[in-house]
């Protein structure tokens, strides 16, 4: 980070969506990152302590938008939060400060109160976010982990009958109570006139036979998403295992593309070449893949517009999918990590 | 809302954050709302057919970023969202035009390509949001309902040697057997050290005696969320005893103030003052609620420094908390909709 500060001559740097990242703790609201010196971290008073317990960084600062008698162990400023910020950058005498995607009048007022040289800079951190750290890997595959639990709780609850709505909890339980703390997304089981919906959720529909059923679920393990979809088939008809056959060889070949140093749109172009010559390319309305991590999704982007280079120690999903209306939907998906020859599969 | 827009002389409004309030679905990602003519929803090409399953708007057209073949029934541009949107209010042929927080680009670049005069505006939605319909407020009961659900399932369950994330886990699983979509916000079980962090969510810490443990729960029914706290305490000592009872006569007399025409801060002020003159004032560090609606904390604010004023039909929350370290937390939290004289509690 202090890197790439000094590559860009910014004197500080205010997070304010990667607070979590930069400190190892959800209870802040912004991190303040300078050149030189120590970070800040900057709360509400009521997760002062939490923070103070999580927290990678030490120096922790709470803001308090009204007066009130305060505890021995607290540092609460009676300040609105942006007042905050401006007197941490003044401390560190900033003249040049990258920021992040943040609300137009919050960095007005900061401009206001500190005057100093201000620019967007929220690519910094998504550059450095790609690249995942073996501290973040180790936390990914234990998520992937909790995935692959709740998908084979899901294989084991589907047939004719039972609710999409059951299965999600039973699946959801089961990933909760192996310690998830809590689905990454929405959980998909999407059945019949559902699974040609990518981003369907859950009903209480009940599965039934010449139908595909697409589940797509996610776990979190302190605070790393994972991310896994398949399509399970009831009695299919031959289209509806026509569908399923194409996806997953499309999976296969984006899958031998992945690789240290190769271009994110070229594993999607592999993906999406194959479907289109199976006469498939209008049913596959969306890109091949995306990055995972503390978000479910992060850069880099596996589609046709995509400027992204993999690197290895990238972790990605890919997934493609098909979606043919009063016919059914497919899509399989796996979280995988980029390395220097090839991926190893994190949802197997 | 055109009732508003003729009021502030606005020709359309572009909602980037309550699209799931004006077209009923939250497979859109931008409402454009004219004075005169019908709302246009925009969504991504991989959501248009769920769009038009769920929404009330009916005029719904999809963007994708890159070129590729399409379905008969669907309605796509090979625009970015930006350019949609402009496209959009072109036709309208707004000159002056009302946004929501939104990124300072998108707004830079919608202006580039469709020159009018643009205002932030908020706070229409979120003032027009406070107020809940009859339909909005059969969903929150419904809501609430699932949390009773899930709370009692708690009580069951609550005993020395459980862990935190076993209660939890169960917990949750009842609610959404029982229909919740997911719940509201992580869900709190904080025992023991755990207690008197206000926002703690929860591990594998077992229950043990001599403690108190808080645990706040919410579910989401058709989007709209629920939100209850309960203290449960473990063989406990005086002094955690104490802390409870404070916070239930705060809670009560917070409630006895809540009726259609009271500021917000008067509520707050009851419980706040209680709880002062009992000396726990500087242990009482958030404020006393928020309204619940589609969001778990949205408008009204019960704080200090709220200048909201309390009206009929509102959803809110009253929840105090003492929160003594070494010694433990309590929080007791009920959802109300406030009435013309009084409120009706609809996490009983």
């Amino acid at each position: 980070m202090k890197e790439e500060l000094e590559k860009r001559g910014l004197d500080a740097y205010v997070s304010t969506q990667n607070t979590r990242y930069l400190s190892g703790t959800d209870a802040s609201k912004f991190a303040i990152v300078p050149r030189n010196g120590n970070p800040v971290l900057i709360c509400s008073r009521l997760e002062f302590e939490r923070a103070s317990r999580e927290s990678s960084i030490n120096d922790i600062r709470a803001f308090s938008s009204w007066k009130a008698p305060l505890r021995r162990d607290e540092r609460v400023f009676f300040l609105e939060p942006w007042q905050l910020v401006a007197k941490v950058l003044s401390e560190f005498d900033a003249k040049s400060i990258g920021y992040e995607k943040a609300d137009k009048n919050f960095v007005r007022k900061i401009k206001n109160a500190h005057p100093a040289s201000y620019q967007s800079a929220t690519e910094i951190l998504q550059n450095l976010r790609m690249i995942k750290s073996a501290k973040e890997l180790v936390l990914l595959k234990n998520s992937a982990k909790l995935a692959v639990l709740g998908m084979n709780r899901v294989a084991e609850l589907v047939e004719p009958g039972r609710t999409e709505l059951e299965i999600a909890a039973e699946a959801e339980y089961a990933m909760r109570k192996a310690g998830s703390e809590g689905t990454s997304f929405q959980m998909i089981v999407a059945s019949g006139k559902n699974s040609w919906l990518p981003h369907s959720t859950t009903t209480r529909k009940k599965l039934a036979r010449e139908e595909l059923v697409v589940v797509d679920l996610g776990a979190t393990f302190q605070g790393y998403a994972s991310d896994m979809t398949r399509t399970f088939e009831l009695a299919p008809t031959p289209k509806q295992l026509k569908i399923l056959k194409i996806v997953r060889s499309a999976q296969e070949v984006a899958l031998e593309k992945v690789r240290d140093g190769v271009k994110a749109r070229e594993v999607d172009a592999a993906a999406r070449n194959l479907i289109s010559r199976a006469g498939y390319g209008k049913f596959f309305n969306h890109g091949t893949g995306h990055g995972v991590g503390l978000e479910i999704h992060e850069a880099p982007s596996l589609a046709p517009t995509s400027k992204d280079i993999l690197r290895k120690e990238m972790v990605i999903t890919v997934e493609p999918g098909i979606y043919v209306p009063k016919v059914g939907g497919a899509r399989w998906e796996d979280t995988v990590v980029v390395k220097s020859k090839g991926y190893n599969q994190l949802t197997r």
